[in-house]
């Protein structure tokens, strides 16, 4: 006997014949001999309602009371399957965050969980009551409804699972697994079987949008089993889980796209001390993530200086960018929004070296210029033309055997 | 400055455009210089999209879930007005039942109140916060959500006022105040300045649908006034309140009709001792609510034995009467659904005489024929042929100096 979280997403319970489906597979599970703890998202598409009415009825929502009002999705999923499973004479019961204890500082619309008390919930396994819980919620110090940000709902199973020492915490979603590259633009991806925390982290702040980063995090440092499936499939899914042997043996787990950047060049920077801190500190204080920076060195004591920074901050980056150029007396500055970061990982590139050479090798006879480069122990990134991402990320998986094998 | 609790029903927050509206009372009743705690219920058609929502799910819905399926319309209206306050710059911050501490039995779907702390709206009153609180819903001892059944806000805000010893709770309803009757009916019908709260529970318990009756029984024992009023025009409403001379100087306050009813008649039934609870025992066991009842000598020791029960009951009072008279040896059993009950309220019948005598000669004036007749200390009903229902109120009306003096 096992106890297992399962998490079900918002389009896992987007109608009332989908969470049918879902109480079948609790059911399911739980007459398999297991103990089974429920977390589940708002119904696809409630959130959305919800945000909108939030905006006509005032431009800029106060944020405690956006937490009130879009804690109320996931109340009713959670009060509608438990009535579905109690209906099939399963005892179930629907919990709040506040009910199973996710305490959480108060930074309201995108809080962090303090600690997990899960009181209730152990009380209910202990009766065979199979706890239905809310994602995406919780309570601050003073019992006022927070809320997880987008995706929290991940990051609520995952704690509770820390909390419960759960066996497992299963991600059901509308994908079923984790791939080596996006399927929509590699065609030859195949499902991952088994991924790192590390992998997961980099492949999911790189644009996987199968797991909230947060709650890899979350699962890393409380060493909490992750299994990613499909709710609409039965079959293997990809677990998220400590490095082992298996992992280290492949160089490269996953190529990633990334098309949300933009390239910002700073000509003719006179090459001085201080100089990075006068550009990237105002940058910084406008809360403006800055990705890689180069530096070229060019004639008489002169730089060009380049970085990316996210697409959609590049309306506040620019003029700020502008001023700051005129302020150092540099030359000028230029913007390409038109790029894409081509990323591979693996924990394997630890111990495989040449992975950075036959990278640049494989863009090279493609005929893709890389106009920069970041590598991390795990990782490395390269900025290209937008245009070549497609044709990057397909040779890539090719020359790195990615690609499935035909069955 | 007075502290007052303003109640805003479904209707009142039906829409955004709505809730705008709210906000200006609101902010124009603080302009004045009054503290102002607001209690809500949810936008008009959100509880039956739910409650719909849970049939689809499951023919039966547990109740506990329920509880928590329903609670949340309230929360959406709190979030939006506070909201919208905030937009304006008025410090308002919403509360759901559990934080104000409505504290009920566990009674899930008509939970009663058991006691209200109301710590956080005190609080948040003296930091010169306005309250914005979820009607219709408290927590249990457990801490799990409870709702106090349909028209639960107007208790919430009744008890709210209570507890917080506020000048006056004001009801804010889709009817400018309680009317000397229907106005459906009677188009000659006044609204009456001041009533009763004895009257009120009256008037409410016989079909006038302004308050709910628990609250009104509420406010009379924690001495709230209670003022109900229109959200949509400006004006004075009806203020229930304690019996005063006023009110006693007029013999009749209102008419009403009610035609939810239904009689059954036992003919036939041996006038023996013990009689009387082998009938009404099953119907009592059966929750069945018998309203008037009459027995009639008939000859030979045998009676015949009327009475009234709620036409929706019908279907379950029928059978049971039946296997009752057969037990019984009575000798048969008639229905008629067809019937109503008119009824004259007024405290001022404690002091006024004559008025039953009255109220006979102008049915009887109008041919109407009395069937049943029960009488109260401050009420008199009779039981009609439902088609002389109209007439008979609107005889009523007129002949008690009730209509509506032309301006």
């Amino acid at each position: 006997m096992a106890l297992i979280v399962q998490k079900y997403g918002g389009t896992s319970v987007g109608t009332i014949e989908r969470i049918h489906r879902v109480a079948d597979r609790v059911a399911r599970t739980q007459g398999e001999g297991h103990q089974v703890v429920v977390v589940l998202s708002a119904m696809s598409g409630e959130t959305d309602r919800l945000l909108k009415l939030a905006h006509e009825v005032t431009g800029t929502p106060d944020e405690r009371e956006l937490d009130m009002l879009l804690s109320t999705g996931e109340r009713v999923t959670i009060a509608l399957l438990a009535m579905e499973l109690r209906g099939r004479g399963l005892n179930a019961r629907s919990f709040t965050g506040r009910q199973v204890g996710i305490i959480t500082d108060s930074a309201h619309t995108k809080a962090r969980i303090a600690r997990v008390t899960a009181d209730r919930i152990k009380e209910a396994l202990n009766e065979g009551v199979i706890p239905v819980v809310a994602g995406f919620q919780g309570i601050n110090e003073r019992s006022d409804v927070t809320t997880l940000g987008r995706g929290g709902s991940d990051l609520s199973a995952v704690a509770l699972a820390a909390a419960l020492k759960a066996d497992r915490c299963v991600i059901f979603t509308d994908v079923d697994g984790v791939y080596t590259a996006d399927p929509n633009i590699v065609p030859a991806a195949k499902r991952i079987d088994k991924i790192a925390y590390e992998e997961m982290l980099e492949m999911a702040s790189l644009g996987a949008k199968v797991l909230q980063t947060r709650s890899v995090e979350f699962a890393a440092k409380f060493n909490v089993p992750v299994e990613v499936n499909s709710s609409f499939t039965e079959g293997k899914g990809t677990l998220v889980t400590k490095e082992d042997k298996d992992m280290e043996a492949v160089a490269v787990a996953g190529v990633t796209g990334d098309r949300n950047q933009a390239k910002i060049t700073i000509v003719g920077v006179p090459d001085k001390p201080g100089i990075a801190g006068r550009i990237f500190g105002p940058v910084a204080e406008a809360h403006i993530n800055v990705d890689m920076i180069i530096q070229n060195i060019g004639q008489a004591a002169l730089t060009d200086l380049s970085f990316t920074v996210p697409r959609a901050d590049l309306k506040k980056a620019e003029p700020l960018i502008q001023r700051v150029a005129k302020d150092i007396e540099a030359k000028s500055v230029s913007i390409t929004e038109a790029i894409a970061k081509v990323s591979l990982i693996g924990v394997g590139m630890r111990s495989h070296s040449g992975v950075a050479a036959k990278m640049f090798e494989v863009l090279s006879r493609e005929g893709i210029n890389i106009m920069m480069i970041s590598t991390s122990e795990i990782k490395i990134s390269c900025v290209i033309e937008e245009k070549y991402l497609e044709l990057a990320m397909r040779s890539l998986h090719t020359a790195f055997d990615l690609d499935q094998t035909q069955a």
